[in-house]
């Protein structure tokens, strides 16, 4: 039987920080759906929990999907309503956390990342690797804008460090930061029997 | 004194395949300049190269890319300059080969990526990422639309192994694509001393 891991991931648009460091909620992208839905669907996540308090947006996001899970776009590219299939939209975060507990039936951990300094306990993405495949469940939390507020850090189990290349750069979008982390925590590695 | 890697990424817009696998030159997308110049820089690559054959793209692309070089963009969001500076835009793969080789007084290795069969030789990551900490100088090609024509892969030196996770869901955007793999050939390392 294939090992199927217990990993779901959130992006969350509010409460996360602008340029400036206040708190605010920011607007849902239709790319942040479909490139972080295709990356989730790659390395097996469960379920892609979109997080937005504003109900328009919710609306909007479903369209979005729903025009790839039942409109045109099923018909016209049905690897994308494939991905597009685990995308939840949620109120909050609170809301999320329960609904996976209730899924798995036991609390998560819930992982933030970051872009800048850690903040509170810290993961190695080793460690949170091994945990993975152990079997436990897992909520990675990714922030838009210029990432998730400091009242999200006191809420989590721990953090991963930041993803680095050479200098002090870390601008990444969160597209390609939660598919970087998502390779590091599920991705396929040379040279391992199991993975 | 910093090691610098002597790494360039060459997005390709034509020659690549469509769906049915015809060739074709597929359009120039805003966010595959800002994503992928975002990661470029993140990782120390030395230049992004943009590759149109189609006048009029090439066009499009200089005016965004001046945007954020020179325009309001800069003033607003500096980083983003920052990251969008490393863009090149060409006509054509040989133009590039040839001014990546004048660049490093020595051919590149011109390491081709694919999301499906790998075509012609195989490099692994961990082979190519010493490779490149040796110091030499690689051309990594991405394609866009269904990916790279086959005529490409005739004239590359290796395909790198395709990206997965759990399952044969292979289709991950460029975008996440050109993230991970930059991430495994120049990303920061745990227990690595010198990555």
């Amino acid at each position: 039987m294939t090992f199927r891991p217990r990993v779901d991931v959130a992006l969350v648009h509010a409460p996360v920080i602008n340029r400036q460091g206040d708190v605010i909620g920011s607007a849902v992208t239709n790319l942040d759906l479909h490139d972080i839905a295709r990356a989730c669907r790659t390395f097996g996540v469960d379920t892609y929990w979109v997080i937005t308090p504003f109900a328009r947006q919710r609306k909007l996001s479903e369209q979005i999907i729903s025009h790839w899970l039942a409109g045109h776009g099923k018909k016209a590219n049905p690897d994308r309503g494939d991905a597009l299939s685990l995308v939840r939209i949620q109120a909050d975060l609170e809301g999320v956390i329960e609904q996976v507990r209730a899924k798995w039936g036991q609390k998560p951990a819930v992982v933030a990342t970051c872009a800048g300094e850690g903040q509170g306990g810290m993961i190695s993405y080793l460690n949170l690797r091994n945990r993975i495949r152990q079997g436990a469940p897992v909520l990675l939390l990714f922030g838009t804008a210029w990432g998730l507020a400091p009242q999200v850090y006191t809420r989590v189990t721990a953090t991963l460090p930041p993803v680095h290349g050479f200098g002090d750069y870390n601008h990444l979008s969160v597209r390609s930061a939660a598919s970087i982390i998502l390779d590091r925590l599920l991705g396929n590695r040379e040279n391992c029997q199991d993975c």
